[in-house]
C-alpha cells in the first residue's frame, strides 16, 4: 500500500515534466506546496491558467503575445527592414538583454534536427519567405546556436532564401562552440551581433 | 516597455516560489510550459488544484491524507505502541523507504528554531502528549535532524514528556553508510566512537 495519497503522487508526477526537475525535486516541490505553500500553490495554478488563456503566439513573428501582435512587433521605434531569426522565444529575451539589436524577430519554434526527427518542414520557411517579401526585409540575421543543428539550419535557410535577394548573415563566432543561445551572457551576445558575417 | 507579456512574467514569478527554483529556472519553466508543454501545463494546473482540494493533514498524525486518517494510521499491521516524531511529511517518506520502522508517526510540521522565529509553541506538544496518553504509547522515537535546531527540539521534547512515563529515544548518530573515515567530520567521528557497539 503506498504511503502517500494518490493526489500527492499525481502532483509530483505533474511537476516532473518541468525542465531540470527530477523525481526528488518534484517530490520536494509537491510537499512544499502542500505543507507550507498552499497560497503559493493556488497562485501558481491561477498563473498557469492565466498564461495559457491569455498568451499565444504573435501573428507576425511568433513570439509570445497577449494581443494579436507582440510588444516588439507593435513597437514603432524598431527597425523594420531587418529580421532576426531565432529558435525559440527564450532566445528573443536573451538578445533583448544584450541591447545590441533593434530590428524585428522571427521565431522558428524549432530547429533542423534529424536526431530528434525534425526535418526542414518544421522551420516554416514559406512563412519566413513570405514575411521577407511582404515586409521588404533587407537583411536576415540567423541567430541560431553554434551547434551542429544550428549550422545545418543556417546553411539550409541561407540556401532557401538565396533567390529572394535578401542579405543573409549569421552571428559571429564570438559565441563559444557548442553553446546554446539562451545561456550566453550579454557581452558575448553583443560581440556576436556586431561581428556578424555573410553566410 | 517590457518584451514579455505580463502573463508570462506572472507565471515565472509564481514558479519562483518553488524550492530551489531561481529566476533563470523559473523563466525556462514558464517558456517550456507556454511553447512546448501546453498540455503538461494544463495537467499541472489540474494536479495542483486536485492536491489542494483532496489532500489535508491526517487527523491523528498530521501526515498527508485524503481520508480522515492517512494510509499509515489506517494500516492495521503497524505497531501501535511506538511513535516516531518527525519534522515534516517528507521525513516520513524517507523513513518508510528504509523499511526499518513499523510503528506510527507524529509529524510536528516545524522545529524549534529561534533564528526563524519559531518557538516551543510551534511544536504542538499538547497534541503529542494527548496522543501518548490516549493511544497508550510505550516509546517515542525522536527522528529529527542532527542540527542545532534538532538537538534543541529533542531536549525540549524529552523534558516535556518526562512526566508521562514514556520511553523517549533519539536516532543513533554515527558514520553514514558508505562514508569514508578520512572525510568524516570530527563531531560525527566523536559520536561514532562514543556510540560504538560490539561486532
Amino acid at each position: 500500500m503506498p504511503v502517500l495519497p494518490p493526489a500527492v503522487t499525481a502532483l509530483s508526477r505533474a511537476l516532473m515534466v518541468l525542465p531540470s526537475v527530477g523525481e526528488r525535486s518534484a517530490t520536494r516541490m509537491a510537499h512544499f506546496l502542500l505543507a507550507e505553500g498552499r497560497s503559493a500553490a493556488e497562485a501558481l495554478s491561477r498563473a498557469i491558467e492565466g498564461a495559457m488563456s491569455k498568451v499565444h503566439l504573435c501573428k507576425r513573428c511568433q513570439f509570445f503575445a497577449e494581443d494579436e501582435l507582440c510588444a516588439l512587433c507593435q513597437d514603432d521605434i524598431r527597425e523594420r527592414t531587418i529580421l532576426c531569426v531565432v529558435e525559440k522565444p527564450l532566445d528573443v529575451v536573451a538578445i533583448e538583454r544584450s541591447r545590441e539589436y533593434h530590428g524585428l524577430y522571427h521565431v522558428l519554434h524549432g530547429i533542423w534536427s534529424p536526431v530528434k526527427g525534425r526535418g526542414h518542414d518544421c522551420l516554416g520557411i514559406e512563412r519566413l519567405s513570405e514575411r521577407i517579401d511582404s515586409e521588404g526585409i533587407d537583411e536576415v540575421i540567423l541567430a541560431l546556436g553554434m551547434t551542429v543543428e544550428g549550422d545545418a539550419t543556417c546553411l539550409y535557410l541561407a540556401q532557401a532564401l538565396s533567390s529572394q535577394g535578401v542579405k543573409v548573415t549569421r552571428l559571429a563566432q564570438g559565441m563559444p562552440k557548442g553553446g546554446e543561445l539562451e545561456f550566453t551572457d550579454e557581452r558575448t551576445l553583443s560581440r556576436a551581433f556586431s561581428g556578424r558575417s555573410s553566410v
